[in-house]
């Protein structure tokens, strides 16, 4: 049987999602926990990979196994996984689905913060911007990002893709509980592409860029080579 | 002359605020900072001491030195600082301050969390509470600590106090943020006085205690034993 899980996690203590030689992943902990509370060893599908540092508010990720744990599955994983990985929930999924490619979009919100020194609190949890940020023009900015595009400017070498094409659902900033969000939803994102898209939006904020200067680097075959730091971003929703 | 520091850290890494040899304390931290900054040792005084895991957003200390660093005071201590302790502000102050015998009122802050599971995300910074909070009615018990009690069924042993007479200038609970927070500020605290009276809060959000029960601990002899845990608690203000 097929079970899908949806996954939290607080990246700052994994070399990302993906299981890696010698490394603490976060699917190598799944499959650790899988196995104690199974006896089988299954390979876990995730919807995608997130880099070292990167959170998730609800990873999606699907195994196979012939133990049937039913409602206690989330309950046993939790049982033996480490603290910054929690499984939210568990259920029975037919075979059909696959958590990378039955994925129909995806959801990510980047946290950034106004201060001119990094907080204490919020150290590996959210990013830190030295000045003030204009959220209105980022706002306006994140907006052209919508629609379908060649998203080519925005990607780092490793996109594992054919074509570099992607519809943004939505994309917003607004400032929430003291911080600064940057909301994107899309159909899929290419390496890197949030953090590029944050990147440039930074820009944006603090004056030194503008929304016009996406009018040479959406649908171009330049390259936006900033990239914002890990921490401030998490997988927020893969949505079926 | 004396200088007073503005300090933000997170209690995770922390045997607490106070120095204790072999161990890692903000006063140490602070210490080992200034000694790099100004080439002199200085004996740092905090407004009061803050337990392993407890977090500070605004703790206050002071120390007295020969070295004039003037505004670049906080820059000087960040810079020698590990990233969980952030000197927020420094400023010069009069022979006459004192972080703790001038301070006239504190405030802390709780945050607890419903969820049948610990957070991966809010791992050791808030507390997570098993089952639906009823939050009307915390605020309500809130309110009964409010006014000149003696607080010495919410202290555990080790107060350093001659007496246990508190005057809470106020206590509030409510939902933020999709957090609940318990918000007490008085004239001084007891040993464990918070944490105590969050325990007691979480009991009455539950349904397993009212504040009816609050007739038999305030101003007298008896104890409340249970104390939450430190993650939750913030110290966030102290006021002079």
């Amino acid at each position: 049987m097929r079970i899908k899980l949806t996954i939290e996690y607080d990246g700052t203590g994994f070399s990302g999602f993906q299981i890696q030689p010698g490394l603490r992943t976060v699917q190598s902990e799944l499959e650790n926990a899988i196995f104690k509370a199974t006896g089988e060893r299954s390979r876990i599908v995730g919807s995608g990979r997130t880099d070292t540092g990167v959170h998730a508010i609800a990873q999606v990720a699907h195994f196979d196994t012939n133990k049937d744990l039913g409602a206690k599955y989330a309950h046993a994983l939790n049982y033996y996984l480490p603290n910054d990985v929690r499984v939210l929930a568990a259920e029975r999924v037919s075979q059909e689905f696959h958590a990378r490619f039955s994925a129909k979009s995806k959801t990510y919100v980047y946290v950034m913060y106004e201060r001119a020194t990094t907080s204490a609190i919020y150290l590996n949890r959210a990013t830190q911007v030295s000045g003030k940020l204009n959220v209105a023009k980022m706002n306006e900015a994140a907006a052209c990002f919508m629609g379908k595009h060649d998203f080519a400017a925005f990607k780092s070498a490793g996109s594992d893709t054919l074509t570099s094409i992607r519809t943004v659902l939505s994309a917003t900033v607004r400032r929430r509980n003291g911080m600064i969000e940057f909301t994107v939803s899309a159909d899929g994102f290419l390496y890197n592409m949030v953090r590029k898209m944050a990147a440039f939006l930074i820009e944006v904020g603090l004056g030194k860029m503008d929304k016009s200067d996406l009018d040479g680097l959406l649908d171009s075959s330049k390259a936006f080579t900033r990239v914002a730091p890990p921490e401030g971003l998490y997988l927020y929703k893969v949505e079926y």
